[in-house]
């Protein structure tokens, strides 16, 4: 229907996640009318990001070097390591700026039926890094969902014969929410996991 | 709180349209993860798109070449053109297989509030066309909105002295759709452009 090239615009478009054929083509319309110096702005900055970012060697964060800001950084405990799904879980907790110790990043969890196990993820790399003796707790925050509970509980079998302490994020109520609306799991979990109220655990 | 050149992917991303900070995120880690050739046939299609498609010199759709398809087709009907406001309308109007004339793209509706007036649009050479005498149907098919509205009482009123039939698309019921969930525009209109259960119009 389109003009050869544009079709093939919206072809890769709509290969992105969440672009629908409807937004490809908002997208790619967009892109007929916009700057050309916009347009290859956005073309450069994608070859640059495919060139440049790497992924660290020893936590297998995002990285521009061979070993990410977070593993660069003196400040950053070596004792307590987060155990992470995805780079996009580092940010997030980074941006709550609670922890400040290292991370490891597993890139993905568990999931027989999308054919990811332990294999596939990296999980040697942990078990190596641990080996030393450096690290002394392991908080396994990978997702409160059914492959990230798999990958956790995997891991904290994995790790147990290690002797260091293993914890996992706290399930609960989420901050701001509504109790009404909590599903039955959170809310049982809030309630397993009750603390007493002035702060010392439950 | 990304690296540079993610952060710099997430904002271009976040510059398209529909795509808000959490989609540009979503599509950005998409890309850290993405193989390279996958990653640069996006970035080159979005240059070539740009070197390759020029607008149509006479009707001023989308093209690749001086001239478009449906401009360089000597079997579409010269004498009724179809003015549009864009490129996409062209295509859901081809898509129709119901025009065998030809288009003139305005390149946008007629909006004060946005600063476009008819001095911003193809109007001009619209005119310039319709000179030599060769068109005799001028069909307005702008949007059904107030821009799209404005933009064709205009063109009635400059056309009006030229003596060529100057139609407009039927409003009404779009079909498939619920009478119950029409709008009182829409249903108004339909009344007021009821047709002979039998065909012929009134």
């Amino acid at each position: 229907m389109y003009e050869g090239v544009v079709q093939d615009l919206i072809d890769e478009l709509g290969r992105l996640p969440g672009v629908g054929p409807k937004s490809a083509q908002r997208i790619a319309f967009h892109i007929l009318q916009a700057e050309p110096e916009e347009v290859q702005r956005l073309a450069d900055v994608l070859t640059v990001v495919k060139q440049k970012v790497k992924f660290c060697t020893i936590c297998f964060n995002v990285s521009e070097d061979a070993q990410c800001r977070i593993c660069r950084d003196p400040r950053r405990d070596p004792s307590v390591l987060c155990v992470v799904e995805e780079y996009k879980d580092v940010v997030a907790i980074e941006r709550t700026r609670e922890f400040k110790g290292r991370y490891h990043v597993l890139g993905g969890a568990i999931s027989p039926i999308d054919g990811v196990g332990p294999e596939q993820l990296h999980v040697r790399e942990l078990m190596m890094r641990l080996a030393d003796g450096s690290v002394t707790e392991v908080i396994l925050a990978t997702d409160p969902n059914l492959e990230g509970e798999a990958t956790a509980t995997y891991l904290t079998r994995m790790l147990s014969p290690l002797g260091l302490r293993v914890t996992r994020l706290a399930s609960g109520l989420p901050v701001g929410g509504d109790l009404e609306y909590a599903d039955e799991v959170t809310l049982g979990r809030a309630f397993a996991g009750r603390r007493s109220a002035d702060g010392s655990e439950g």
